[in-house]
């Protein structure tokens, strides 16, 4: 059964990371990935959470949401329900969490770097999109406090991407659109450091379970899958404005 | 003293309306004036609100949000805030007010067409480029619904564009940017259909009251934006899928 | 056809001012105009919201409500709803901006002055009369910190009132009451101050839009009523604790 | 040491109960005790809340609340708090369940009766004071419901008053002012019928424990004050429009 | 009509008190009465709410709460309704309330105690209960803080436990189960001191109005089963860890 | 380094299911391992979430809430705090899953059963606890819906059971304790059934990135782990009310 837009199963949809999608946020990027459209900004704030205060480090946390035609049925906003979903809370704690682990948050002083990470079209893949997008924001965030002499040193310790991977129909499928994700039997998001460390596998079993050694081919397609898209990450990084196409 | 970017009191800045900006809703508008960034979508419900239940009739209403760094502070999201500021409400019901009054609303049908406008970035004018932008993805939702055979006859009775004007310094200007925006003595924002007429005037003394006379000259600058605009809005409905810069 | 309680279309409903209605707040002002009735309290805080802290001025701000059985069918606390509607949070805004607008803040010193104005009865005008009848209590609570010593020179720049006026069926009307509010064709909120410059101008087009020459006319009329309604405000700060009736 | 206002200690305070105080709910009572004035609407509503629907039987229900300058110093509303306070809530269940009492609900028909007391001005016993007064605006919404026929015959089954009653530096008091109420050692609200008998007794050490002497005292006390309140609930119910001055 | 488990009208349900339930907590107790089991729990915290800072004295404030499944049918969580019932705010002021009564706060320190009430499974009684086992727990507590050397002299003034009566049937009986409850023509909580004072009483005719009377036979029969309770606390209180079953 | 408790690295804490802990749900297990303590009830309602309804399938849906003093330091109640954190609804969404993914939703019939977790005391594991717990009380509702004749087949398609892995200083660690998993390098929460196949793997480098070895390592110790505790399930399934000391 051939894959939508006829790709191969070890095959990303086109991707594509702008920067400086907007002039305003130190970091703001918009990646797409197939149809999905994440715009990722990276704003600084010279104070931490109460928890960090007087720690002598600083604080990286992410805010995830969708604009409600993001997906095919009009979705109410959590702003005007008056709470976050679960979903929605649980992807920020992701981000988040992804994000600060190639950070030395004790280099970057008392500051908080908040990532925020709206879903402007969303078809499959958007926490593991976010992710890849905001690891751009941040290290241009980072980059405009070395250049403004407000970081003395680059509390980056590694690059980061992240990638969805499934079992469906009994094919192991890379980077998921909506229309997979919404069949798959097992569904597995994995983020991974440049240096090809994991840090987060979080597999679960839609409508079976599964065993180590599927286990282990997802792992590996999502490996291939998260090498590629730090290929784009870093052309991103080398031109300034312009979209890099891939 | 000059305006920012060199223009004179009675010019925009530079306005840029691109249709089907997102694949998946009815009609989707990315409208750019100046650094002012506003993406609308349409969508349609096949009901109505419990208040027009049984009456034969549609409804056309709008929710305005603005990403958390589309301003040169970060704001808190209003989801996390679980509630919606007064600014925000404000400015949703006069977008619903603005676009109800072009439509035949008898004529929709037990329909509602959704108008959420977006804000990526603000420079001012986000609540006239929300209702600008908003008509063009009404005008592409309304054309889906024809094209479809889902409406016999078109509802909407006249375009429809909005302006800000204000008095800044003693100066008259056309389409405040926000800097201009924050010093200025009196602000007014103006809605006008394609025949000539207004839907809504509002205008606030922010510093020192105004009379009679001043209110005249701010409503003929105005008009002359809002006619340009309207060339705008006709020269993007023409194009489909391409930028319309101007 | 002629108006409810057999009026002119260029006539005030009765208008009746009670000073010291209830005896805590430094001001505390019933104002009725035909059957609605609203009472406006000012309250003296000392101390500012915290964007103005250090800033050594004050602020003036108002609150709206109304009770669940001041109009025909009874509404739903706003408490118990746990949200402030978009209506409410609209006519607050307002009602602060326009007193705010004859407030010389600086002479104020770091206090704030809170206009609340509760909504007994509701029938049409309800936050023009709380305009009006703020303006009432803000001058009370202005008299007691002047006379206690605690403000050397008075803050208030210039008087205020505010009144509805429409056109409903063809007709060009003053202070509309509920049932012609609900038929208007257009319908304008207007706020003056007493030299007879304007502080708001909101003009809406509730069925079909208007011309410059239609809005003429609905100012020309504003202004009328403002002026009657000011004679009435001048009455009852002449007398105390004696209702004014009109 | 003598009283506020020089009352002795079995001595209420001046009581004023005006009906038809506002024209539009089907009752409306305004009830001044000393300087305490709580305005109780009564509203009919054509339906029973979810666990009655389909028994064939009405029901009664109280909401509190108090204008945020009723008392000395302004207090934040509740409807902008986001939520009730445990007095609050405490409270309207005290009236809802004490109307409750005095009327058979399977005479009344699905319908549900809210009892809306909000306090304009507040000097202790604001909670006896609503359920005095409100039991003269059921009194006028039955009498309503009967006069256009939508009831047989009057559901009412008893007349209804309340008061508080506290013992204050070893004084028992009837009565009690805020100075008072705030001092007290023991506080009691007690709510009787017509036929002398007790619908509740609340009584609480505020400071020091008590006996059953001194609840016996208390009571007796609290049983003379409702006989007198429930004359003027008389005189109020004979004379229709005028304020009954006590 | 005999009693459910056949007890006589005057028989508490079985008792059982059982400290140190968990580890972790100052004070620790779970308390059965019949089926009814209530989880309390003793936190101290080394500040004071703001109210009372500065003012050199404790605080002691109670949360209950019923988990889901506590009841026949379950009931939503408040967490996930987002706010109180009014049921749980009544109770929980009634619980600070009480055991307050019997502690000198000034001898505390600026400390407050909290005590969490949680209904593991709920057979009427539910309230009594927990004031009967948070004395117990709040008694633990206090010789937590004494064996530490953080208090000097113990704050506690009196013993303190609470029951439930009622007038069922034409019956007077002790400690009602949900059954005989949810059927009670009057229906009171009595708490009572160790001393034999009162410090709350609470009478609420369910169904029909009580005379003066059946009041004081049902404050006696209160009085009797609180002087049992208190020897179950007291044998509690002699040995710890080991249920004390009655 | 030696463990808490000496046990050794392979080894759970004391595990304790006790069955029928309250009498009233359906289910009701309390399962303790070490401190930790859990109540996991299982409770029937008579129809399914409306994006179920008419679908002919059942739903299996969870709750997760702790005590406030469930932990060393109080929480603040998420019910007084009105909206539930990230971290409960990412827990309660991931024991839902796994309880939904051994059930066969279609034979269940519309009905849906909720897994209510509350956390009476906390030492770390509480989530895979509730897993492991709300197994057996799920068990014991399913067989009162059998016994019951309300279910013909039984819907239960595997067994399940949940343990958390970590590697702390080097070591890998089975079932940790709240010490050592706020040490933890890497943290796991592993779901398997009884066939041995795997439901969720949540792997996350808590403070440094781990690579496949390791991640097999974890799996290995987890999967012991698990059995060991389905041993303790089938024990506590075959005994009724009686407390399985393991």
């Amino acid at each position: 059964m051939p894959r939508i837009a006829e790709r191969n199963n070890q095959e990303l949809r086109p991707v594509r990371i702008t920067r400086r999608y907007t002039e305003i946020p130190e970091g703001s990027v918009l990646i797409e990935i197939g149809k999905t459209m994440v715009l990722c900004t990276a704003s600084i704030e010279d104070r931490v959470p109460p928890f960090l205060k007087g720690a002598g480090k600083g604080w990286i946390t992410a805010e995830y949401s969708m604009l409600p035609r993001a997906t095919g049925v009009r979705n109410q906003r959590e702003s005007s329900k008056g709470k976050l979903s679960g979903r929605t809370m649980e992807i920020q704690r992701l981000i988040g969490r992804a994000l600060r682990s190639v950070v030395d948050l004790s280099k970057l002083g008392e500051k908080t770097i908040w990532l925020d990470c709206d879903v402007l079209q969303a078809d499959g893949g958007t926490r593991t999109a976010a992710i890849t997008g905001a690891y751009v924001a941040l290290h241009d965030a980072v980059s405009f406090l070395l250049g403004a002499g407000l970081l003395k040193t680059n509390p980056i310790t590694d690059s980061l991407a992240a990638v969805s991977v499934g079992k469906v129909r009994g094919e192991y499928l890379l980077d998921l659109a909506y229309e997979e994700d919404s069949k798959a039997e097992v569904d597995m998001n994995v983020v991974m450091t440049g240096s090809g460390k994991l840090i987060e596998v979080q597999g679960t079993a839609e409508k079976e379970p599964f065993d180590r050694k599927e286990l282990d081919e997802l792992l590996d397609l999502a490996e291939n899958g998260i090498r590629t898209l730090m290929g784009y990450q870093r052309q991103a990084l080398e031109e300034i404005g312009r979209p890099v196409i891939c």
